[in-house]
């Protein structure tokens, strides 16, 4: 039996609270059943310095866990003085998925910095996070156009990632934390409120997956993201 | 006027929500009006290295703020590489304070990390951090004897925090993020239960303070800490 | 045209020397094309401290690229302090996928440590370094039977990996350096010798790819896959 | 018995010998008893970025420990890459102190930055670094009007600080080493010239301390300052 | 027997493989025996910032080893986060050593990297860097020259050098890694191609060693960089 | 003219002052004219990791220079977080120099530390540093004795160091700041009491030096040296 008594290709619940925070210009709590990620977007006027001059803005992510976001405690990486390699990863992806939204010529020379912050873990924290960035990432924008900061609309569109995984032979949307510890193959996937695949990445942790299986694994995905974009249109008012 | 309409002497309304995180032996989160922070206590068996062998137990403090707890975003300590210092004060101010709440011979060979997150900052992030992390704790204490490890009670008792500044000769309560920006005088203040000081932390920002003023802000103090401890305890259910 | 005259679905010319350096107990130089990664297996007995006393073994790897693998010189990593992120990034796809080679209870209580150093980088310097590292991994087993430090044979088969991408709606298998520069996808595929996919890691790079395009691109790998892993048995003597 | 025969509200001998060194614009040998530390003020014209083109100056602080002024050997913070948290914490006390001594607006573009290194260390160091400083930035402003660097005079006055501690229910002066590990509470105290408060930082080590004890550690404070003051004076020749 | 059959005052054999990489303006591959290092020299224009403005080029050199350059791995220093302070020797001797080859102020406001990196360890790693770089460097000149970059020519002349020791009392020209971890003093000497001394380090590593033994070591010294010189003119066509 | 009015051949003003600190084993204040350095020698029971179960002993050493040693301000390396490539070659040399004192086999499983902090820098630091810990050393293998830590006498004897360079074709023993910065040659000799060369550094900053500067600068420094190792025996009462 699945958490909160799905089958197999549904979602767990999802949310976004927008506005979640007084002082950024876009933020949400983002909820996959359980897991809890806030996210921010801040909006600095200007960009890094390899890219100034060109007329063109930026989007970057920043992830981090808080220790006891997980089960046990996980060391502070600013104890630790430096980031893991996953967190990097995580951070990569966040990035690229939501430079994908922007079209960044159109933004100006404008950076929009994106933390997702994890309060809560149990599977798919970085799924989450970029659904959830999404959100804030238009409410940062629509912040620079009520601000007059935007001479034309950047904003491509809506993205939105979710998990599957292969376990047993059977394909799984949306994996929880129980569900990701012991499944075979783990795959994520962001996709485009235009149905076009923005990243995929698909890992065997136990065996390796057939052609038919991601086949199999990318259609649920499909199904998942369709029902993620509606809830981020229903928070967002669309 | 101050935010809520408050008088010189009164605090912002407090809150304390427990059971904040499904994970965590202690979890809560913390507002002293719009200040935010998430306060985790978690149990971990064993000490330390440099205590092995004697016996004792061991709390201990970290403290992050989320980059976008702040008005204009602030970069990510894990991204930088290390705490800045400010950080590192706070938090050994924290460790000291609830160090003074468990007799650490009692507690035996088992370390309390808490954990602070700032998810919105505005004035007095320190000190509410560590009446939160009072109440946290002491459900890690439950825990642990609902969970059998203990074999006698550690608690000596409470702490809490306020913040109490001088500001054009006059004293405030707990001061807000404006208010602390603009005083002359900010004395942290941390109490036990009981009635005796833990620490006085006061600095003279624009000018020095006399004796008579330093008076004044420990009488507020005592009225701010009274009325916190107070919230603690209906919270806990004492 | 493309680099070596070569079709959309053709790899570059590839090759594995074995034995490159004298000390490694596995080393090999493969090029794919212009790019040219040096990979040494090294034989560590005993495990990390988190893998201790379970009787299995663990591979690893690390990647590096000389400072002037590149058209412009990269600062060194040591110099800089730390990894980027693209490198812990690529270490991590690197020892996943060699761990899917491995029977790891079988290993044994053995640590086996790949590095794979890029001394001219031409794209793919990613996938080249995991066909690269099979081989030199598999020196390195053999190393270990031949000084008696095996009671089972651990290995699973060999693993092969390669790039695609979609450029101007085209696809392309195992880009150089230009290509990849200027494709609209980038995918990069891990299999095993069986046919299994280990690895799947698609990007859009400038705007998303279809369902359609995913089964062309994977179809391309696939074929390359099976071209690659003729030329490590070639190299092994299999 | 307290060390040097002296009675509970007694200093240990103090001493401060200017120009030390033959390269800083000031630099001061404080003695606290056996506790000595050097004291450097250098001059940088120009202030940091962040403080650039408002016309005001700005005074900082370091504080080192040599590896063997203590009983046993503490590891250097260079060879160890970071400076640790008690560190930090007291060069901020230091930096916020020496602050108050200087109107920043009539000090003009200009840094002085202080530097204390203790070489031999016996029980309050924070402080006699902090009284030593204050010389030593007499004079580097002496240094500065003599190469006619200011344009106006940006001295307020001296600043002086002491230690004090309850042990056994009795408070105690200018604590020693001995005294320091083994009191109830320890307090610092750092004021001006003119007798205001600076800085007052009190820390409950064992039990918390009661609103009389912090009055008579006030006032055996007071008492101790007004002492180093005057021998602040002496060694200027004022 | 020394390895290669070779007197006490033989080199081992050398080599310089000229444009061995793609990307650089010089690349050269040396060996000394069985001492294989990869050397680059990248052009930049520009000069550091401490030397903006003075008309004046800049010369250095970094230093690294693959992990299994050696016998067992070495930890990657990038994973260490540091280079060793073996490495910086190193890497500060190569530099100057290469800028007693330049007139930096013919040079002009050009600075030029020079990479070297052991591909394999078997004693001599720094003298067999430092006659590779002066070939490579010697080709970045030209390649300076050829893109009509400079206005002067800025080579003084080729520099090379060698190891001696004293073992059992005998000098041994150009230690192999045996020879050197069992030598009683290690002698790194390098010269001009005029035959002037740039640098002298020795170290007794068992025994001091005599004025008259460093009279033999400086002999045999000046005999092998006469060889190595004649085979860096040979390689480059002089 | 030199300082202190000395021919070519002389040293400066030089003095060992022992006992100068109240808490380690051995501690000297050691000049070389203006050139002070405070050297202190620390026991330690046990060997670090790698060496133990050896029966050998370690003799070590770090080295700093307070910030305002200098003319202008250095930066400290604590607050810089990394000591630099000088800083560790020079403790490097300075370790290397003294283990040449000891037979670590006689000394047994005991460690001693030695800590060179420049407080006043004048050329010659490093040479200072050496003849310093020479004296520290013997005062730490003193209190073993009498502490009963030793069951035989593990010293060889003295070491010594001196700077000698050459400036416009003569040499000049013992250079200050001023001729250090201007010299063409600075070579750098460590010897022990019996007349052997430990170390021999020299490096042509400005062109080339030739055999017989080479031979006359040796010569300078046993002169040097003969002098340094009397004033030591003195200051030990030998």
């Amino acid at each position: 039996m699945r958490s909160y008594n799905r089958q197999a290709d549904q979602m767990r619940p999802i949310s976004f609270t927008r506005n979640y925070l007084m002082h950024p210009e876009g933020s949400v709590l983002v909820c996959y059943g359980n897991t809890k990620v806030i996210v921010t977007a801040s909006v600095e006027m200007g960009v890094p310095r390899w890219l100034k001059g060109q007329g063109k803005g930026w989007v970057t992510a920043e992830y981090g866990m808080m220790p006891r976001a997980t089960g046990t405690r996980t060391q502070r990486e600013a104890a630790k003085g430096k980031q893991s390699g996953r967190t990097q990863e995580i951070q990569r992806l966040i990035g690229r998925s939501l430079r994908a939204m922007i079209d960044l010529e159109k933004l100006g020379e404008i950076t929009i910095v994106v933390d997702c912050d994890v309060i809560q873990a149990d599977g798919g924290t970085r799924t989450a996070s970029i659904s959830g960035a999404a959100v804030a990432l238009i409410d940062a924008l629509e912040w620079l156009q009520r601000n007059k900061k935007l001479s034309q609309d950047p904003l491509i569109g809506l993205v939105a990632a979710v998990s599957v995984g292969m376990k047993d032979g059977k394909a799984l949307l949306d994996l929880d934390y129980a569900e990701d510890s012991s499944c075979d193959t783990d795959l994520n996937v962001v996709m485009s409120q235009a149905g076009g695949f923005i990243e995929i990445q698909g890992t065997a942790e136990q065996k390796p997956f057939t052609r038919a299986e991601s086949e199999t694994m990318l259609s649920y995905a499909e199904k998942g993201i369709e029902q993620i974009i509606k809830a981020q249109q229903a928070a967002l008012g669309w």
